[in-house]
């Protein structure tokens, strides 16, 4: 059984690159506009030594494995109209989150744990809602915790009616933690549970059956075992062919990105991270290609695609390899003229689905960049490129330096992308966020579409500071040692208070409400505690409560 | 100086009732249509013992003091048309929420402080925006901290410009915890500060002072120390006429409630509340008046003003001085149809601005039922009166359980009022957001207006469950005793979760994400360990923090 100990020290660093030929916890097929996942998880497959995992039950390494897949489907397998996503195991589809190893974690490991699954369930909802892949939950068994808010990510749910396999989320009940995978969330907002519903269904350990499950919308169609695989064929049939044709698409296999690492540096082909633990700064640029390529021919190397890719892969490594960084400084490097070449391309050929697709990743990517707890100063200095989608790394970030000096050519760069082609997680560009007050600004910087002098820049509202090159290298010396020597704790709740200005989605309650509230039950005794259910779950003892309400 | 110790033990109940007479930090006086609130914070008069109240810093007795001066206003002062909130200390206005309190306060005392301080503030904007009464902060010197959020909840700031006096955020770089008081959705969301601005404000200990601080648009006007005076009495003078006039108005006082308390009961004329500690269950009663009286000449006895005083002071007792109750059995009792004959009043005299201001104050109790960090569980048994205004009560809870027996009478009541007079913080009604999925059965509610046997309104939606006389006594004390032994920290989490969905608004954001964020710092050892920033505030040694992000 597994050890009870908090891991406290630094673990090994996490790889978030992987091949389906690597899988060990889904197997992964794609029949025509079908595609299959089916969650198989290795006992003895976790990412971390000390804990088994059971009854499909799962931990990061696994949905690694599920964001990778979701990602590939995309790119490799266009054609596809459907993605059934079912479990190996007799009786059970999936247990959820595996005990034992959240109750071996650290709280950051947690957080960040429960952050990265939050992300990949939204990327199940962005696949069906722009990319046209509908996606069917075939939950043929026990559908618990997470196994249920997996379900709840997709279009549809079928359950096998067999009388005793269930839905439920027992979270609160036999762990004292929230279902807090967006459980909570899509219940009342997604699914539009009555509340009161919500709250009978949220506190019953054992879940509901098939039959009231499908009377309370808790899932969207039940069937026999003897009838289940029949069901399920029909039902992604049916997705499918509700969506138009997708034959004539090839796919473009991704690569493996392979970069140079050190212990200070990570190097890849457009994106370096470069890390200064004593400090708590990392850099972290993104370099635009030399010279512009089309898309055409140029498959997962094209540069859009490409530094993205690298970029988003930094991110995840800077979240979970490196807490010690606090702020991240974000450069873009290169000719902003370029940036702004391949923005027209994404623009001209954003009929194709290749390039469609590239503009869906980039859009997920800045979100990552946005739900990471790192400071976020982006630094337009000399040679510096925010231009077109490049700009919204900026406008990304919590605060823009721009060097602005009559010396030094600093240009950053308007296109018709940072219009809306990449809105945030609150529905919003990222430019109708930074102007909730002065909208008129929105259309004032995309009037200027194409390049703009730093001084310009300023004037429009795009730098917090414009510094001349006299003050430049110690005005941002002195900022960066500042930022990086307040509380991580205090940065991270006050940026996800200022990020994310006007209306809230789906998206931004899960991780401005739930995920909020469910760091705070990871930190509380009733669960985490010596006497805590998410300690005491699976051992003999019994949890002890302190039952004064806060 | 104060003592580190944190107070464990329940300290001695608080009394949420006071008057003007009584008043310790607020000089509170009304000239024809304006009114003015002048913070004069005794050193001396903490709540609790251990702390100087030094440079106008509040704790929870002084917020008090301001719901009540509000409150009174509303009744007792109905001709006044703009509020004036301004400091009688030279060069500070308010230097926040007292640090050596929130150090010397338990984890719950500083989660309860900070809900209370949020729902005056959010009553001063309520007062404006359905009142009538205009809101303006003078700052006649430093306005820091909880003391800015103030005047953020104001409609308009005055700053006197000195070349000293700024406004500020110190929170995060000063004590690294949040400004949980509404600062940072308030910045972003209500003054719609521009996101990387809002993030250096956010970060700078000493603030902006008067130029910048107008120039940002963190105040509205700015004024020399010679003028102030003159400024300050010409905007309240413009705001109190952009209202129409109220002269004709007299006022109605609020008498004390004196309620009848024992260790176990506390008994007001119209409302009881019974503690049952060791159970973790209390009930919470609200009987109708035995007979239908008009609002004219009623006063402060009309009954629904009464009861409505009545509850909130209950449910205020309940959240600071009854940590240890988990569940509250909700019910409303006496005849159903009298309490259809006193929303017939609340809705054919709304016109009048007594009737107006009941209705108000009643949307404004029944929100603070809902961000109780309390399971409610509406009772709707033998005798109950769960109708209109009632209703709502039980819409409010988290669970309505309905005596459906032939043998039995029980009804239920619907009156036009369940029709949107009383919005929860999500700008919709309880029907409204009860029926999110089925937005028809809110037409079907309110088109059976008038009483409603117990087997309709469970047809109608309006049970969670319908038992009859056998099972009744059961399965209520199953299910309560089962509600009461959850950990109380998850329940708190998923009825945050599940009792908001639909849109957001300023409200809930406030409440559900930033004070979460909030409550997750509190937590945390960089804030409140042995050497975070805020146990070490005002003492020699230096915060040690976790670099750590999470």
């Amino acid at each position: 059984m597994a050890s009870t100990a908090i891991a406290t020290e630094t673990p090994s660093p996490v790889s978030f690159e992987t091949h389906p030929d690597r899988y060990r916890h889904w197997r992964f097929r794609v029949e025509g506009d079908i595609a299959r996942l089916t969650m198989a998880v290795d006992l003895h497959g976790g990412l971390r030594p000390g804990y088994e995992l059971k009854l499909n039950s799962y931990d990061l390494g696994v949905d690694i494995e599920l964001a990778d897949a979701i990602q590939r489907l995309r790119f490799e397998h266009p054609q596809v109209r459907c993605l059934v996503i079912d479990g190996a195991l007799e009786k059970v589809f999936c247990a959820g989150a595996n005990i034992s190893m959240l109750r071996t974690s650290s709280h950051a490991w947690k957080v960040n744990f429960c952050k990265f699954t939050n992300e990949t369930r939204l990327y199940l909802e962005d696949l069906s809602a722009h990319s046209g892949v509908r996606t069917l939950a075939a939950c043929n068994g026990t559908t618990a915790g997470g196994g249920y808010e997996l379900a709840l990510a997709c279009d549809q749910i079928l359950l096998v009616d067999d009388r005793a396999s269930a839905v439920s989320l027992p979270e609160l009940s036999l762990l004292a933690v929230l279902p807090g995978t967006g459980g909570l969330t899509r219940l009342v907002d997604k699914r539009k549970l009555r509340r009161d519903l919500a709250d009978v269904f949220s506190t019953l350990a054992g879940g509901v059956k098939a039959e009231k499950a499908l009377e309370w919308g808790l899932v969207d169609a039940i069937a026999p075992l003897s009838r289940f695989g029949a069901a399920r064929e029909q039902m992604a049939r049916a997705l499918a062919e509700s969506v138009p044709d997708k034959s004539a698409r090839s796919g473009v296999p991704l690569p493996p990105l392979r970069p140079t690492e050190s212990a200070r540096r990570v190097e890849y082909r457009y994106v370096t991270l470069e890390l200064n633990p004593e400090r708590h700064v990392a850099s972290l640029s993104l370099r635009v290609a030399d010279q512009f390529q089309p898309p055409a021919g140029a498959g997962a190397e094209w540069w859009p695609l490409r530094a993205f890719r690298e970029l988003d892969d930094a991110l995840l490594r800077l979240r979970v390899n490196h807490p010690d960084i606090n702020l991240v400084a974000l450069r873009a490097e290169g000719d902003p003229a370029l940036a702004l070449a391949y923005d027209r391309a994404l623009i001209e050929q954003h009929d194709e689905w290749f390039v469609a697709e590239v503009r869906l990743f980039i859009r997920r990517v800045l979100k990552r960049l946005e739900t990471s707890a790192k400071s976020l100063f982006a630094l337009a200095g000399r040679g510096s490129a925010f231009a077109g989608t490049l700009l919204e790394l900026a406008l990304a970030a919590d605060r823009v330096y721009v060097l602005d000096d009559p010396g030094v050519e600093v240009r950053l760069g308007v296109s018709a992308l940072n219009g809306g082609a990449y809105p945030m997680g609150n529905g919003l560009s990222r430019l109708q966020t930074r102007f909730l007050r002065e909208p008129q600004r929105v259309g004032a910087v995309l009037a200027r579409a194409g390049l703009i002098p730093a001084s310009d820049a300023a004037e429009l509202g795009l730098a917090t500071f414009a510094l001349d090159a006299i003050d430049w290298e110690d005005e941002l010396r002195v900022a960066m040692e500042e930022r990086a020597s307040f509380s991580p704790d205090a940065l991270t709740g006050m940026e996800a208070n200022l990020r994310f200005a006007g209306p809230e989605t789906l998206e931004t309650k899960i991780f401005g409400r739930l995920s909020a509230w469910q760091n705070w039950i990871f930190q509380r005794p009733n669960a985490v505690g010596p006497n805590g259910a998410l300690q005491c779950y699976g051992t003999p003892s019994r949890p002890e409560f302190d039952y004064f309400r806060t």
